[in-house]
């Protein structure tokens, strides 16, 4: 899987780099702190250790793929970080996979109490939502906001992150098949991928073809994230993954259900297959592309 | 507390039934399920136990108050209520005040497992946001929405509920001064009364001088039913009150602070400012001058 000319690379990294500064910045503006210091400081110390911001990029790179302002998106894509940073607490808590390490740091429960981790959690979701309701200079109007929380919710709801949360508890230290191992990673990785994309496209004002589009790539991009991060999880140590591996040998993963080179050989055809879905889009479309190759080479 | 007159308590107690089966039906069409059947059930069996529905009450009354259709208003107010039953889960839980009874029935986290119970408290909270995000037939327009969703998430962040269990957590058996007590229940309890009065007085288009008369009637609302829960916790039984009572013996509450007779004075005198508050409206603000005095009053 290292078949990528290093030039590309070198884009990439660029663009990468500057889409998850201004992600940065952005989230720091809009992380406004009240009169709940140790709540707070759980919140934003699982917020800003050192992460890829992943999901609040693609969202930009969908938007900026249908000529839409990057920068009128930024807020937005910025609750979707928030989401995933609330779930990443949830997931972690002791009564889920009780992990230690996260983001190469203590999780947050570890560092600030499980009832203090639970309300930073709860406050991020909430504080996401808050976002999309008060609006930013340049950004979309209310209407165009309120669909932007709308597709938010669905992706998180009782048939996005939460519906694979459940059945993941449901299924843990049991054999399953593949079918609810899918079912499980759509929705607790994919839907969030797919919330991104199709918040960043319709920013920019996508037209319905379009939109589906970015929603098949990104699709198809979150499963395969999913499966490298079982791959990492089953090769690499916990330095390299910044969070606890190893916890997932008592889990049905994609590795153990197809071995590591099944689902290496998995995670290319999904990497294929969203790549594909851009053929609409031309050269247009090549970061997106990229992203794609990255997404699976990437060792954490 | 019991010089009410007979005949108005009677039109009070049809007022409330009737607007809490409104609420009771909404709440039945607004819980949209999935597939993440273990939450959903979890949510369900929280959301639907026998309930005083008074937040959302409150936001009805409030838009009645101002001329404006109540109908177009419940909604709104069911995710009010979404909110508030998604914080009694929390409250609940074993990190929390481990409680092991709650509106007459074991607690979810008893009755689901913790995670469970964590996962189903989530869902409402995304449910409320998403049910003010899609709008419903005679509802306000996106920017209504926009700004009741603003309302309720300023209610619950870092200046809001998150605030007061935050500061709750933290001064669990020590001693606290009034000043802190009062800082905990505002935004414990007041905060949530505050945004449903406010929600349903936006929706009716209230003036601004007639959004800060409903806000400071509910503020004191708030408070004051805090203090009178706290009495009943001190003075009642657990079948009374629908919940575990003593657990807060261990805690500074309002009449661990003022005893039970200065306690029952302070919440008279909040009741006198909350109905001080609707002078303005004259006789139209005679069921939410009932609501408190029923409030005050009230044994469970």
């Amino acid at each position: 899987m290292a078949e990528v000319a290093a030039p590309e690379f070198r884009d990439l990294e660029r663009t990468l780099e500057d889409r998850r500064q201004k992600v940065e910045a952005a989230l720091r503006r809009l992380f406004v702190t009240g009169r709940a210091r140790a709540v707070e400081a759980a919140a934003e110390s699982s917020l800003f250790a050192p992460a890829k911001r992943l999901r609040p990029i693609l969202s930009l790179l969908a938007a900026e793929l249908l000529r839409g302002d990057p920068e009128a998106v930024v807020p937005a894509a910025c609750a979707v970080e928030m989401v995933h940073t609330a779930s990443l607490i949830l997931d972690d808590l002791p009564c889920m996979d009780d992990a230690a390490t996260r983001r190469g740091r203590p999780s947050c429960h570890v560092a600030h109490g499980e009832a203090t981790a639970v309300l930073a959690a709860f406050a991020l979701l909430n504080r996401a939502f808050e976002v999309l309701a008060e609006g930013w200079p340049g950004g979309p109007d209310a209407a165009g906001r309120g669909r932007a929380a709308s597709e938010l919710a669905r992706a998180i709801g009782f048939d996005g992150m939460i519906a694979g949360q459940s059945a993941d508890l449901a299924t843990t230290e049991r054999v399953i098949d593949f079918p609810t191992l899918e079912f499980i990673h759509s929705r607790k990785t994919g839907a969030l991928f797919t919330a991104s994309a199709a918040i960043g496209a319709m920013a920019a004002r996508a037209r319905p073809s379009e939109l589906a589009s970015v929603v098949a790539y990104a699709k198809n991009l979150g499963l395969a994230f999913q499966i490298v991060d079982d791959l990492i999880d089953a090769t690499g140590g916990t330095a390299e993954a910044g969070k606890d591996v190893g916890k997932d040998l008592k889990k049905t993963t994609f590795v153990s259900f197809s071995g590591v080179e099944g689902a290496r050989a998995l995670a290319r055809e999904l990497i294929a297959a969203s790549q594909a879905a851009l053929a609409p889009f031309g050269t247009r479309a090549e970061p997106l592309r990229e992203l794609a190759r990255y997404v699976v080479t990437r060792r954490r």
